[in-house]
């Protein structure tokens, strides 16, 4: 999975029947570019969240009917904090023993 | 699902049968490069919209038969200004609390 | 889909069964990267085509069972001139109202 | 599969029922760009994974109902050691004679 | 399918079950990523190969159960020469005639 920023929501007339009425979240990567996802967790501009594809993202809306190939799969509680924690990965040199 | 611009439309005699005579639309993303996408939406040059990719395109297309693996899911009502209103990404710096 | 250039074709003696003795052309994208595909519609050096992925590149084949995850869709017919008549994006602005 | 660092874990409490509460690993690429993944090898800080992605990382989970797009599938044991060992791809020339 | 140059084997001891005691070759692509992928066709180091990925590279390994994602499809005998024999793409400016 990977990691967004939910920056917004889009408004869309025309769509697919498959899509329904769902509403349609504006996401950004850390480049900036966009990306549309489908929102089963009820997420809101400035959340960090990661997100789920293929055909995951579908059963990820509880309805594999749902044509979508990106859902919000969870928001991330301190992704701030958690970003700073994370290990610098040349702290570990090589790999445990096995 | 990713945001593309509708810049015109392909002519392909020669084409695999699970294509039928469906519209190819040709579409470009913000970095000039450019998709071919079946339209369930009848989109027009000039529009924007988002595509839908894997199996679910082919869904999308009503009928899984049809040999697409990007589809046009719908068109985005007015890109430029909610690409404008979009959450400035480091406003909200951390997360919401859990 | 995306659009590729046929540059030649590939002699694989050594190939998984699922290939069977299927043609592998090679093809190149717009950067000169390089990818492999079947073919099911007899593109030649030089033709312009647009490529299905993924499990809809297997069903292009005809057969599921043909393991294959590029298939050329089809043969663009005048892709320079639809290329340069492809609309200049900046050209519509905002897109068409709802 | 691709190659991943672990550099940490994520916590998630709004998430899809679908994930249960299985651990998201936080994985880094050579570039920095993070990635989130399923663990059913119990990968701990530092260590160098490779991850598997689409249908399958639900399979490597040892149930297709766990919607997750990535798992990790195995803790390389000596990465340093083995990157470094690895041919020079340009000392082998041509391949094989047929 | 993509072309990818095999440099080594990887070592795991701790995978997951539905990998087995397969062989984990480790291919490199011509800009120096790292790539893992499971080997039906008994490629060696220096190989030049092509890889199936997506569900169609479980299939490759003759048995959908092997949790992969990318597989070997086949050796390319003489990659440097056909390479050197590819098509020059400008050579043919428009597409032929329909």
């Amino acid at each position: 999975m990977e990691i967004r920023q939910v920056v917004g929501s889009l408004v869309c007339t025309h769509r697919v029947a498959g899509l329904g009425h769902w509403d349609l979240r504006l996401l950004q990567d850390t480049k900036g570019k966009h990306y549309v996802a489908t929102d089963p967790v009820d997420a809101r501009p400035g959340d960090w969240v990661f997100v789920v594809s293929g055909s995951a993202a579908r059963y990820a809306m509880g309805d594999a009917g749902i044509l979508t190939d990106l859902t919000i799969g969870g928001i991330i509680d301190r992704w701030e904090e958690e970003r700073a924690a994370a290990v610098e990965p040349t702290a570990f040199g090589a790999a445990r023993a096995a």
